[in-house]
């Protein structure tokens, strides 16, 4: 549909990005008069775009640009621009409910599938800070608002639906980008495909082992199902430490290119799977024995925290905004049936919660055993200890996919996390 | 989208249709040569649109017509005309698939929400023929196969992930349409909605009931966010027995303009409910105790046997055309793991039968509660017997909404309606 393929892309550099802003009005305001005075970095350290950031005497914005291609891969595997025009669309839409969790947006150019937006400063990318051992004591808090009003104001719990399946069918052409995760996340891991790879031979009893594993297999073909089918409500789609900006006190989210109509669970799981991510490899990162114990014991307290928090915000919109055509007050609260409405409530999270852990522990095994690594394992120099961290981690995704439907709480998962943490001989 | 609201749209009568096929080829030629020798009349007996029949000295044609407003109620419920495009959209999808089981589709015309296509003789709507007590043979083995086959090959087991995504973006726009499933069936018949009705007084106490049943309410609502948010198949999406026209031998299904994206479990569902509620009409029907005993038997092998073979032919196709992106070949057969498939293929199944039977509590419920009716209870003069066979029918909707997880197979299904059926003191 709104593709950018059409004419007129051309892709930017330092010198081209600054010439283009600086014709823009809205954005040459923000950052000082003529283009003479500014300059340009490309700074993309992502998979697939490239990001500049432009400064000019009054101030900084982002140039964010999809390439025809992923940039990880190269230009043999091409990708579609629209994926700029998504990314807007989730972006408008998550900040008409939680601005101040984005960074603030200035301007769309789907001809060169180009996003400009603030430049956030001091923030750092959440995952480098979990690596470098740093505590956010906000980011729970943060993280589990915006994923509860995102995904409840976007849902036929809240919006109204001519609306919402307007929404649907719109994000439904984001094909290429769902396509990667469709393949990525939930098949590649499990069978012999080209691109995986893994910390060989450290990883190679666990890594093959997945193929062989039925129960594990099932449940992510189980997931991807549920993926592709649960229009549930708009999700990031992408929501992993590495789409979070941080500073002592702030949180922004990025990067929803990935956006569309899916299931809630997709979005809390993923950001929960890489908070786990993180916890495993901790023991890579020390100096000295037990050194980083106590962050993991912090980590594991985030990932109860965001959880408690997002189902406390959820049952709370829940009970305030429920007015789409889902669980209508009509049939509870107006019947002097308000228990009833707390029952569906408590039922409802309960298949959150299995959608959640399930889709953490697919998330999980693939940045372990398919194309796409996180740094939090790979910055582990030493390939014995990172492949015993990837072993513990991949054990955990496998409980996660496979048990989605036992796991009685969110503690029942830091518990298990904890558990797996000390088994020292995993193959 | 693809409305048919502007300019042009004009409603036809007896003597204007006769003259609007004359001018389409390959209609006039399917009638035989000229107008003036066409007769035509309106035969619409549906709840939404005008029917016609129009013969000519070499065959005859039927041309349906959306009306801008629902038929049943009148022009206060407006209606948009663009169903028409969603059920020929729908239409030939499915006559791509298994063209035998739909009328001949030979026109469309977008702009008088219009379709013509082979008038069928000496066919009669199936729900007549159940209500004089007839049994055709081939039923459900025409029911089975084309549920199984329009529902796999329109499920990402089969499509092209592009194609079915492209194509949940146009069904998307048929929300008016959804919108009466979604009120009617789920929400209407669980409070005081002014269209509903009901056999009173026999039916007054165990209509009421509903709405203090919280069991039930909280199960038609979840049946709801399923039907909302599960895109997993294109379905015809009302899929009762007035949809389906019989002769001895042959089986066609029609009037698909409810078609979406939707869980597979409702077509069947709504199937299944139709049979059932038969079931619990024969009584009403017999002329002398036990007359129709045999007949009831009839129809419950029927709905035995509706969902055997959906689920053998589907099977096979599991077996040898999964093509799409679920439970992929690669990771299961391709592995040496055939088996694995074979019980993915059985936990979905177990899944998808759930879903049906939530689905046939809700359509048979809101059929003895809702606005909607149907003749196998309405053609019962005796009030009190309406209502004794109308209670039974709602106990049975409830419990398989209630219990639609906990039910092992089609026989507990009918068990329980014999069970039911044997209850003579219902409220």
């Amino acid at each position: 549909m709104e593709d950018a393929h059409s004419g007129g892309y051309r892709p930017f550099d330092v010198e081209t990005v600054k010439a283009h802003v600086a014709g823009l009005p809205a954005v040459a305001e923000r950052l000082g008069e003529g283009s003479a005075g500014l300059s340009a970095r490309e700074v993309g350290d992502g998979n697939l775009n490239l990001v500049f950031i432009v400064e000019g005497p009054a101030g900084a914005v982002v140039v964010k640009q999809a390439l025809p291609y992923v940039r990880l891969v190269g230009d043999s595997w091409p990708l579609p621009l629209s994926r700029a025009f998504f990314e807007w669309n989730a972006l408008t839409r998550q900040a008409a409910i939680r601005p101040e969790r984005l960074p603030q947006l200035f301007h769309f150019d789907a001809t060169n599938a180009l996003v400009v937006m603030e430049y956030l400063t001091p923030h750092v990318i959440l995952r480098k800070e979990l690596i470098a051992g740093k505590r956010f004591e906000s980011l729970a808090g943060h993280m589990g608002t915006f994923l509860a009003e995102t995904l409840f104001r976007t849902s036929d719990l809240s919006l109204e639906t001519a609306r919402k399946k307007a929404d649907v069918a719109l994000f439904s052409n984001n094909v290429a980008l769902c396509a990667i995760t469709e393949n990525l996340v939930f098949t590649d891991a499990y069978f012999d495909a080209p691109l995986n790879r893994w910390t060989r031979p450290g990883l190679d009893k666990a890594a093959l082992a997945l193929r062989a594993d039925r129960a594990v297999k099932i449940a992510a073909q189980e997931m991807l199902q549920v993926f592709t089918t649960k229009t549930e409500a708009l999700l990031h789609g992408d929501l992993h430490t590495g789409s979070v900006m941080v500073t002592g006190d702030d949180t922004r989210v990025i990067d929803p290119e990935f956006a569309f109509y899916g299931p809630m669970g997709f979005d809390i799981g993923a950001f929960l799977a890489n908070l786990l991510l993180a916890y495993f490899s901790q023991e890579g990162h020390e100096g000295a024995d037990g050194e980083r114990d106590e962050y993991g014991e912090w980590l594991l307290a985030t990932v109860e925290a965001v959880w408690a928090i997002f189902a406390d915000r959820f049952r709370e919109l829940w009970r305030t905004e429920r007015t789409g055509i889902l669980f209508a007050r009509s049939v509870f609260e107006d019947e002097g049936d308000g228990l009833g409405a707390e029952i569906a409530l408590a039922r409802f999270l309960d298949g959150l919660f299995a959608d959640t852990a399930g889709f953490a522990g697919a998330k999980m095994i693939r940045r372990l055993v398919g194309l796409a690594h996180v740094e939090d394992m790979e910055s582990i120099a030493d390939e014995t200890r990172r492949a015993a961290c990837e072993a513990r981690a991949l054990a955990m995704g496998r409980e996660l996919l496979v048990n989605r439907g036992r796991l009685s709480d969110v503690s029942a998962i830091t518990s298990l996390a904890r558990a797996i943490s000390r088994q020292k001989d995993l193959p």
